[in-house]
């Protein structure tokens, strides 16, 4: 059965996004910097139709999470940074342009319905209006063997934890210091939920901590 | 002249300490796992008047720090987990027995004077009543050339980054999740205090963030 994972770069201080999104920033002021280090990797550009890049192993780790995942689910706000009716969302089809980088079908949670909307390459976003576990059983569908990736934003991520719902998960802690913004783990206490550190690594840019618990 | 430094270890969910200390489990529940990286080393054995250990990077981190500073500041919680007159503190001669593993002089921050207390190796704590500003010019003089440490708990280290007076720190970001217990970055914002990352390292154990900016 296919795992629901989550990979998520946070700060130093705790931040996976920072204040204050808009359209033209969406991560927040700074919240670009948490993912610095993956712009210039081979595996990240080519997820996202471009060539070259720098090898090694982040981009070695990136590739093999972009090749784990059958379906993802993310939010409202990770999809387009709106909220309300579609007819009225600046952003309803998404930041990604006609061809996402997903390539899988995408589950969007939001209270309001919607068409599916099929773009380029093999990205079909799917609205689910009954919540995380609906989404996560049709994710589940999707994905046949695959895993299901939990994308974003932080509120959602946060309700999958609260749920007990991740089975693994990687954080990539960027040497970053925001001081403000959306912090991971407020109100969320995996202290007791039986994760088990599998692997720390890092490079000059960011460090990766692996995390898993039985099912 | 002397800059004022700050080394401590955190869980990856930004705890460096667990919840409700107690004279038998000083860092509280679960806050020994923050240190588990440290225990086996080469230069933490030595530091601590015990031969052999691991060495390698880990190692060589931690003699580096254990070098630099020619003094040490931490809160009486720190000292002796306690509070109150001294005459009443059960560990009112701190949890280190005869010969600490500081080997410089100690100020300790506490609201109750008391005379200095010489102990084995060239520790000797003074304790200061009239703030950490105080408490600061003391350590500058006794260290001469080397840095001062500020070494906790985390209420003393967050008073420090609050006012601006660290120069330097390194967090070694351990990975446990804790769930509960002191957060370092809690009403601490340091994301425009000007710190750049000087360097990220890890082991299979932990990894190591030093931060630090122009004075």
């Amino acid at each position: 059965m296919a795992r629901i994972t989550l990979d998520i770069s946070m700060s130093l201080d705790g931040f996976v996004a920072g204040p204050d999104p808009t359209l033209e920033d969406p991560l927040g002021k700074r919240g670009m910097e948490l993912h610095e280090w993956v712009f210039g990797l081979a595996a990240w550009r080519a997820e996202h139709g471009m060539e070259g890049g720098e090898t090694g192993p982040d981009s070695d780790l990136v590739a093999e999470y972009v090749a784990s995942y059958g379906a993802v689910v993310m939010g409202r706000r990770m999809f387009s940074g709106g909220e309300g009716p579609w007819d009225s969302d600046p952003n309803g089809r998404g930041w990604w342009g006609d061809d996402p980088p997903f390539h899988v079908p995408v589950f969007v949670l939001t209270n309001h319905a919607r068409d599916d909307l099929e773009m380029q390459g093999g990205t079909t976003f799917h609205f689910v209006t009954d919540g995380i576990e609906s989404a996560l059983a049709q994710a589940r569908d999707a994905a046949g063997d695959r895993d299901v990736a939990v994308a974003g934003g932080c509120s959602t991520v946060q309700q999958f934890l609260r749920a007990g719902l991740i089975d693994e998960f990687e954080l990539h802690v960027a040497p970053v210091l925001l001081g403000r913004g959306e912090r991971l783990f407020d109100s969320v206490d995996v202290g007791d939920a039986g994760y088990r550190c599998e692997r720390v690594v890092s490079s000059p840019a960011v460090a990766h901590y692996l995390f898993s618990r039985s099912a």
